[in-house]
């Protein structure tokens, strides 16, 4: 009994550190005295955006008093135990994230990789100061059947201007995972009009759909990845296998699911057996497709991510994702990228698919998070073939593409793709660095643009790490079992790569004394 | 084929008034010339909120040329054949709608329920323009892990003032979709905990849950009502049995689906009839939940609308939802009651469960629309029992709980709850009133506060009432196979009442005239 609690309670504390376990933290000695192993990177340059504070300013360990207090307010109202800390953002500017007790932290997680071009950015405040914008947030309309005036307008000037090459209509949503639902539903009405070859629905099909019954609800399958994560409710949870916790208790579909490469690293060491890896996955996409339609179960489309973020930052090199889109079509089979999380410009392309150099495009490409509405991008044919068949109430919401198009317009003004990228090389250069001088504790070092990772020895380890570089004024998050991963807003910058390469160099520097007095704790 | 084809556009065009067919309004001759059988009402009074206009002013036919026009722009990007018409929301104020082409309409669909206390509230625009608020629309965090100082406040000022009595918990999401499939969630994970007794969760339901097999993901089910609607998710949708445009080519669950009662009107007449009528409904949720775990799958939670709104405004009696709630607790199941259209007040209560006078309270209770945000309330022993169990990225959006507690104090300070009781009932007065005078056009007059609605005899003739409503000032709601469905703002007064009964009667008085033009029309 004690080891199935154990099970469970190991499987909660996954996701991230946990939240209140900061004893560790409050005698903690100043960095001067312990850094023996300083990292040597390039001075700091000088902050260029005027609206970012120039370093962390770190008053009491994190949670504080008052977060602490607000924890315990919440939660009386709901489960409050994932709460990391409560932050004052009328505080928080550019990369810099300020909590209710007056720390502020170079943030590199970015409300789980959510925030595009950093807090309170001035452009978007100016935004809301503008009185022709105000009716926007107050008049939330059913976009569906009464769309303000400039919507077409202002879809072209945001989403579209980013359009993924051959995916030329989009369908905004309210979040990631009825993005994903939706793009689900538009390749199942694909898959059954293919099908059908003609526009002709029979009255069984009226008729049974009505009861969730065949042919009307087809028996159709959208095929994933061990490893991905598309999302929670319940046509994307289907879809999801990243943690226990996210799936447990929730009834599911029998759907295919394919083993999703695990490289080994350093790439260069390996190239044979990461190819040989990638084939066997490939080959296993293909036999579930085969082996579900003997079993009358047709795989109508697959989903993937194009880095599994979630699931522990897991890659797959270009070539994977090719063949993986040529046997898609091979198959008859969608082919849907998730770019949730990687979108939006962090890998240093706007769409991290843009890095494979696709022939043909993929058929529908997901989209939430930095992008600031949910939605998706689509081929013509898969265009719905009557209204009301994507649809809901809200549909998204005009203000969002409103700071939408500021946002992507800034993106263009400071070239926020071409700094993903370099600031990503100084981020990954000295990652690998790291990496070199602490085997014990970074390995399978990994990114693209600012999109990187590594992994530690466990998860207590990872947890631990987390916790102590909270408390020197950086915001890290986990993924996986025991990865790191880093989601910086479009704004960081080399001098905050460099930032942070000198505080986690000096945290691991001298990752003893943490370790040391943790055993102090818990055995004392 | 043509037979199939037609049963197809039939069915896409049961939602609502074709967009589109504006053949028969070009000519439409003065309503003065026509009015024969004016409505008698009282004399409209004052207009008493300052910012509400004095009734509609039409320019053109709707939707008119830069609609039109903006129509077709929009359909290159998407399939625009649900739009209405394009709006301008900066010029729309009170319950007037205004569009792109200068008409201005006395709106009483308010963007499928949506609008709460009318466009461009004063109070709203105020908070906009509020310097301390203008990070809460631009920092949107992710609220599970790093909420805002003020997020417990918010949400007792807000929605835990109007929460159900006996549900002190409640969770926000960003769609009444979401809400609902969490909802499901919650009941799952209650249900099994129930079942298993204990914390302990063994190695094999931790295994089976990643790949989408019991006992991991158990087979549950959620019961629900043929007629009703419930989102468009797939779990949402396994439940949803309003129209087969919204289900049709999408794989389903097979989850049990009962009766709901099909009343008959005037109800003093039937009432034997409609009392046996909902005994054979709730024998009949009995029996499924029976006969579904006889083949091992569980029914772990009933859904159901108040009143059944998408599906056609379908009402049953507070003794018949007494009897339900009873059915579930005997059974095991949790009572989930889906508010996202009924709830926030349009019937006179905030809730419309209220009604009821439920001895033990409905278990969740899911909201959206006029709540601004998503969500649900639940009873204490339906909280998650780990953190990370119910989460995602954003978890509503804190801007949205700024503008719903303002849009409660306003509810309580001006006294909207007993408006819509007496509006309610002025608009309830005078459809039965048109129904006695015009009973081969309006039957089954019915609603609860200003949740009223009507049948008419067939869809062409409902459609064809939306659309001259439409051409003279009017905004109405479709629902069902051929029900208009009365969905006004708050703020909508025995005065507006009036002004529609008056214009509506003299449609009514007339429609033997348009009844000839179409035929004239469709004949030529």
């Amino acid at each position: 009994m004690c080891q199935h609690l154990f099970f469970l309670s190991f499987l909660f504390c996954l996701r991230i550190v946990p939240p209140l376990n900061y004893t560790d933290i409050i005698t903690v000695p100043p960095l001067e005295f312990l850094s023996g192993h300083r990292y040597i990177s390039q001075a700091a340059a000088k902050i260029d955006v005027d609206f970012d504070y120039d370093g962390p300013l770190m008053k009491t360990e994190v949670p504080g008093p008052r977060s602490r207090e607000l924890m315990k307010q919440l939660n009386g109202i709901q489960n409050a135990e994932a709460v990391h800390f409560f932050c004052n953002y009328e505080e928080s500017r550019g990369n810099y994230l300020v909590d209710v007790d007056g720390n502020r932290m170079l943030d590199l997680y970015s409300q789980i990789s959510s925030i595009p071009i950093g807090y309170s950015h001035p452009s978007l405040i100016k935004l809301l100061q503008q009185p022709q914008n105000l009716s926007t947030f107050v008049n939330r309309p059913a976009l569906g059947i009464l769309p303000p005036e400039n919507f077409a307008e202002r879809l072209k000037e945001s989403l579209l201007s980013v359009a993924p090459k051959g995916l030329p209509q989009v369908i905004t949503m309210s979040c990631g995972s009825c993005s994903n639902e939706n793009a689900f539903k538009a390749i199942f009405m694909w898959y059954r009009s293919k099908e059908r070859g003609h526009n002709n629905v029979t009255k069984e099909e009226l008729e049974s759909c009505m009861i969730n019954q065949p042919p009307g609800c087809p028996d159709y399958a959208m095929l994933s990845f061990m490893g991905g994560f598309h999302g929670r409710t319940m046509g994307c949870l289907a879809t999801t296998h990243s943690k226990a916790i996210h799936k447990l208790d929730i009834p599911s579909l029998d759907w295919p699911i394919a083993p999703f490469p695990r490289l080994k690293y350093p790439l260069e060491d390996f190239v044979k057996e990461n190819q040989q890896e990638e084939a066997r996955c490939l080959e296993e996409v293909e036999d579930l497709i085969v082996k579900y339609r003997k079993k009358k179960k047709i795989v109508a489309g697959i989903i993937i991510e194009p880095i599994q973020s979630e699931g522990g930052d897991n890659h797959a090199s270009d070539d994977f994702f090719r063949k993986l889109r040529d046997i898609a079509r091979k198959h008859g089979c969608a082919f849907l990228v998730d770019e949730v999380q990687t979108g939006g410009g962090c890998t240093g392309k706007f769409w991290a698919h843009e890095h494979w150099g696709l022939d043909d495009p993929a058929d529908v490409v997901t989209f939430s998070k930095k992008m600031m509405t949910g939605g998706f991008f689509h081929k013509e044919e898969f265009r719905p073939n009557a209204p009301y068949r994507i649809f809901n109430t809200w549909l998204g919401d005009p203000s969002k593409n409103l700071m939408l198009a500021e946002v992507i317009k800034v993106i263009k003004r400071e070239d926020l793709l071409n700094n993903a990228t370099h600031a990503g090389k100084a981020l990954l250069t000295g990652l690998l660095d790291l990496q070199a001088r602490y085997p014990h504790l970074i390995s399978r070092v990994r990114g693209r643009g600012t999109f990187c990772s590594f992994d530690t020895p466990n998860d207590a380890t990872r947890n631990k790490l987390i916790t102590i570089a909270r408390n020197k004024g950086v915001v890290l998050g986990g993924c996986g079992d025991r990865s790191i991963r880093f989601r910086p807003t479009l704004i960081f910058k080399d001098h905050h790569a460099h930032l942070f390469l000198n505080i986690f160099s000096d945290i691991l520097a001298n990752f003893k004394f943490w370790q040391r007095r943790n055993h102090a704790n818990t055995t004392e």
